[in-house]
């Protein structure tokens, strides 16, 4: 059994839906189908997910937002004509969507919610609709009535584990369920939705609880490639990965799979399928617990700009019980989340994502850094690029390190800082921005 | 004007005395002479300092100890013997001795501090009364007189500012001044002990009030070695070294000098001359700020034994503010201070002195790791080791790593770890402790 996601551009148009109705009727093994809102038809479309949003807002500042929501029915309507599904689901969503904008406004958080998670969810009753006219035998799932139950949190609530339990009956159904993504119900029966991209976790709880073979992730792309193909191009692509490979590459750049999507499925060991759309021959990338092919260390190279680093030195800062502690307390008090430490003997520095901090909250964290730590020197240096070199093959293998340093070295690039911990699936360097692509191009002839 | 310090081994016996004596007069500009107590004369020797501890303990626990304390005495009469200096300085010294070992118990700490420093305090008579007995005009001083004021912290007493002031005024006095080292009085006038080779520190402390031109301290070395003659045979000699570097390399095993010792001369930027008693013609080493000469990137390779690391890992690590605090948090209420905590995305690695922790420490602070982190997995490697590569040419120098590294694969030493801050004056390796001197080997071929 399989559970199958496909994303918003798979089900943008009449023409994208033939082909998700294609693709799972090719294979009875496909019975769970998870749908995201309709995406973008081309790139100056806008979602109906950013539509829902505006007409909440709106509706939430007493604006007028008729034509929005004429535009939200409308991106359904042309669906439904151009593979002639009987118009009234048309009818059912309006009715949805008018009782959903002029609910309850009291909790602004769980109205907008609401009216967001309505995209995910009337576009799974409008692909049911298409999926039974053409005869197939399936049926719209409600989240609350199969037993979708997340926690309190708005915009980023999460499955409750009382819910695996509920949602493993889908398993028995007869047909295909088709079941919209990104929100579930809380106890108290409101709804709720995950985080954006969210549909990959509805998708990844679903096979997790019915307990898949295959959790397979329709997007709009041939495979993971191995580097960023708007920086290499034609890259290689990546045919089995590991999910914590997966992991780092995703962490710096790599956006494919909205990293939490992959915990459900990561912990029940269901092996994700990362597959294309609009060319669904092509195998795709498959994400594992353990690979087998072994192509050399590298599995993949990603970048990612908009770092800051500040270095911090005192002497005999070693010396010092707790001054790692009361440095990162500081940067805790600002809701400044940090990623890497690497340290020398009375330095340290610390690498976080630069748009946390503006010029007024960076110059009083300095100044705190200065004053409580008695720091002889803070330094903060701007626009600097992370460069992770992945790949299970990397453990214990006798240089690896050398190889990537050489290539950075040859291309003239000056490595600001190395990290490597214990791990070593990985490898960070940090370059400054302008080095970014140079030192991606002189890693990926390295390893590839 | 110049401060030189003596060790233990430059006056352990009348012979080295008399050379000590040729250093100081062959120069009219050492004005300021600190003495260590008498060290060891030959390996199996005991330095004054521990028979004196031994003494001090033996007093507390009511055991007798008169064996012990004529042989602190024996010590000091015999080099007065070999150097023919009149015999009433030993009955000084005994007299001093015994009035101490009879002192007031009532604070422990104290009476041993004070019985500790009495090792310096009776050195400084002694090698006064020799140099007068030459004819030349030298003096004791007393650091209570002088104005050498201390915290109130026992066995690692720190200088207080306003010491520096009083402490000029050593600056107008004629002759030559000997000044024990090792230790200070608090503003109560109790004897207080810096930490063991604490004379070091007296002799920095000195040279900044008086703001002399050299502050030279006498040992057995010829030099500081770019890497461990123990280690690596004949190894190359440092001329001049930055303090930076200097603190860098005695972290990982460079014992040569105290580390706190640095800090005085540092911060007033005095430079420091290290040399050799024994062999008084060769240049030794000049501790700097700013170094002149560029001869490679590297300086000096170090390495430490003994280190342990704790890996810890957990899906999405990365997305929690606080976790690292949290994480060190729990390590300080062990009162464990950690080294470097290299990191991937979803895992950190401690890398700590393993002395600190024994086994039932070690099982508490992981089982607390796991269960207060939530952590995947926690796992704890022994006896590694860390080697540093040293220097200031490392700074922007493109390829320093990539030879490094290189170096040690050539060497088939695997890596565990890197660390390398963006102050680049040091970069870090872990290798297995088995590794150690087969890393150190490679990386002293490459950069030297």
């Amino acid at each position: 059994m399989k559970v199958i996601k496909f994303g918003g551009s798979s089900l943008a148009s009449g023409e994208q839906l033939k082909k998700v109705f294609n693709i799972v009727i090719s294979d009875s093994e496909r019975k769970i189908v998870v749908v995201s809102a309709p995406g973008k038809r081309n790139s100056d479309d806008i979602k109906v997910t950013d539509l829902l949003i505006a007409t909440a807002e709106r509706q939430l500042r007493n604006e007028k937002n008729e034509e929005l929501i004429e535009e939200v029915i409308a991106r359904y309507a042309s669906i439904a004509e151009e593979l002639s599904i009987p118009a009234d689901i048309i009818t059912t969503i309006r009715e949805d969507l008018l009782a959903l904008v002029h609910a309850d406004q009291s909790d602004e958080k769980r109205y907008i919610d609401a009216l967001k998670a309505s995209g995910e969810d009337n576009n799974a009753k409008l692909v049911a609709a298409f999926f039974q006219s053409q005869g197939v035998e399936a049926e719209y799932v409600c989240p609350k009535q199969a037993g979708l139950i997340v926690t309190d949190e708005e915009g980023y609530t999460s499955v409750l584990p009382e819910s695996y339990e509920r949602l493993s009956a889908l398993r028995d159904r007869k047909g295909i369920v088709v079941f919209p993504g990104f929100f579930g119900y809380t106890e108290d029966g409101d709804v709720l939705t995950f985080s954006r991209s969210g549909s990959d976790i509805t998708g990844s709880i679903l096979a997790a609880a019915v307990k898949a073979d295959f959790y397979e992730n329709f997007t709009d792309v041939d495979a993971v490639y191995s580097v960023n193909p708007n920086v290499v191009s034609n890259p290689k692509e990546i045919r089995e990965i590991t999910y914590r490979e997966m992991r780092e590459l995703s962490y710096a750049g790599f956006t494919v799979l909205h990293d939490e999507a992959l915990i459900p499925a990561f912990r029940a060991g269901i092996p994700v399928n990362i597959r294309n759309t609009n060319n669904p021959t092509a195998p795709g990338t498959l994400i594992v617990n353990k690979r087998n092919n072994t192509n050399g260390p590298v599995i993949g190279i990603a970048s990612d700009k908009g770092f800051c680093s500040i270095y911090i030195s005192k002497y005999l800062m070693n010396r010092e019980v707790g001054f790692g502690r009361k440095m990162l307390s500081i940067l805790e008090e600002y809701g400044v989340a940090y990623e890497h430490t690497p340290s020398g003997i009375d330095d340290v520095t610390l690498i976080l994502r630069q748009d946390q901090m503006n010029a007024e909250t960076e110059e009083k964290i300095v100044q705190r850094l200065t004053e409580e730590l008695h720091a002889d020197e803070v330094i903060v240096e701007h626009n600097l690029a992370l460069i992770m070199v992945v790949g299970e093959g990397m453990r214990h293998n006798v240089g690896t390190t050398a190889r990537a340093a050489k290539a950075l070295a040859d291309a003239k690039v000056n490595i600001e800082m190395i990290n490597q911990g214990s791990s070593e699936v990985s490898m960070m360097f940090a370059v400054k921005g302008e080095s970014e692509d140079k030192a991606v191009h002189a890693l990926y002839h390295e390893f590839f």
